[in-house]
């Protein structure tokens, strides 16, 4: 536990602090680590607390590496020593409210991203929804049925480099009570 | 800056912590504190760095009723000083892209909730996306245009009283290399 509490911050400068990491070096990442995130990722809020959310954790080589050569933005998998899919059950959801799981699904890996960056891995969110091509290549990587949706692929590992941290602040982006 | 370091906790424990708070005090929410919230926001990553999000800040009376009064789901809005409303520009995603809205500014919610747990603040996503009718409403209280997709509502307060945490670790959600 001792090295896991050196790199905890408060959650602010986690969140200002969480960048894309695209480069990871050999080092393994224990398992207690990736139930870490898993369990970030299941604190997550979820439309009518369906928690329709499934995670599949990839560490099989090759698996990684059919994702990395086939999805341009996911060639960081060829690297990365493990990886969380996110995935939707979209049978959970019905109706007008199908297109929940998207939004669940989001929450939980902006969570599996702070996650990460408070415990000291790098990692980034490389998207399979909305891309029909990227889901089918996930699918045929870890033979998820088709009621299950890939939202995105997160290849995790230790960060070669310190990655520089994006300044987004707009506050042209804030309206007042009225647009 | 004193009280806000108070609250101040690791972000595993407030990803953990962070819960649904339904019920606020009549205590202001300085207006710093919803800076905080929104620079959370805005620190959360985006599709292709687009960073389509919009945040309308509430604080009339009278337009918080309106959404409280006329949207079920949101009726804490009747209590609360305060709210964000998260919008997406949908013409910043074209093509194929177009669902990203959803996705990024789900990103940029849950951070929301994350900081807001972080100061002491309690909050509670509403979603107004994909619901037509709430959608509608939040539309006409605040004149967004067309373009300009509001995916939720989050009231904002001081809680009333500690709210329960839910557990909600299901470990057979996560699956290794294979479905």
């Amino acid at each position: 536990m001792r090295q896991i509490y050196t790199f905890m911050k408060d959650t602010l400068s986690i969140i200002a602090q969480r960048k894309s990491v695209r480069h990871y070096t050999k080092i393994p990442v224990a398992s207690e680590q990736i139930d870490i995130l898993l369990r970030a990722a299941m604190a997550a809020p979820s439309a009518k607390n369906l928690q329709g959310w499934e995670f599949i954790v990839i560490t099989d080589r090759e698996k990684l590496d059919y994702i990395g050569e086939r999805v341009a933005t996911a060639r960081m998998l060829l690297m990365a020593p493990v990886a969380i899919v996110v995935c939707g059950n979209v049978t959970k959801y019905t109706g007008e409210s199908q297109m929940n799981w998207v939004v669940d699904c989001a929450a939980a890996t902006e969570n599996i991203l702070l996650a990460a960056e408070s415990v000291g891995l790098g990692a980034v969110w490389t998207a399979s929804y909305p891309y029909a091509d990227r889901m089918a290549v996930v699918r045929a990587a870890t033979g998820i049925p088709i009621e299950i949706m890939p939202l995105c692929v997160i290849p995790l590992g230790y960060p070669v480099k310190d990655e520089p941290v994006k300044d987004k602040w707009r506050p042209e982006k804030i309206h007042y009570n009225q647009w």
